[in-house]
C-alpha cells in the first residue's frame, strides 16, 4: 500500500492530549476509505504536524483528515523510504 | 533523547539508491553529535524528503545533515508524538 507524509500548519500550541484527539478521530474512520494513519509528530511552537500514512490515494488520505475536522495543508506520496 | 524532523526541498528525482546514499552518509557520523537517524520518507515529484532523528538539539542535527553534504531546509523539534 503506498505511503503519504501529510503536513498541517496553524497548529501552534498544539498538546499531547489534542494531537492524540485527532489521530484517533481519524482511526475511527480511516477503514472507511482503507487508510491506516500510523504515526504523527507535532511541533507545537512552529505550529506544524506531520501524519505518516498508508491509503490508496492521496485523495483517501485528505477525505479521512477532513471529515476528522482538520484537512491537511499538503499530502505527499512517499514511495521512497529508508 | 529529543525527537526532531527536518524537511529537506529542491529534491525532484530523488532516487531509492540517492536516498539511501544521503542516508548513510548520516549515519557514519551522526554519532559524532549524538543524533540517530532513524527514518527518511521522499516524494521524488515534489523534490521533498523528510527525516526523522533523535538528537541532542536541532543544531546537531543540522551539523550532521550539513557534513554529509545536504543541509536541511527546515529542523523542527517534535515533543509530541503519537
Amino acid at each position: 500500500m503506498p505511503k503519504f507524509m501529510d503536513v498541517h500548519r496553524g497548529m501552534a500550541g498544539i498538546t499531547e492530549e489534542q494531537l492524540m484527539e485527532a489521530h484517533n478521530a481519524d482511526l475511527a474512520i480511516e477503514g472507511d476509505e482503507h487508510v491506516h494513519f500510523e504515526s504523527a509528530w507535532a511541533d507545537p511552537e512552529a505550529g506544524v504536524v506531520y501524519c505518516l500514512s498508508e491509503a490508496p490515494s492521496a485523495e483517501a488520505v485528505q477525505r479521512i483528515h477532513e471529515r476528522a475536522g482538520h484537512k491537511a495543508d499538503e499530502v505527499h506520496p512517499v514511495p521512497l523510504s529508508v
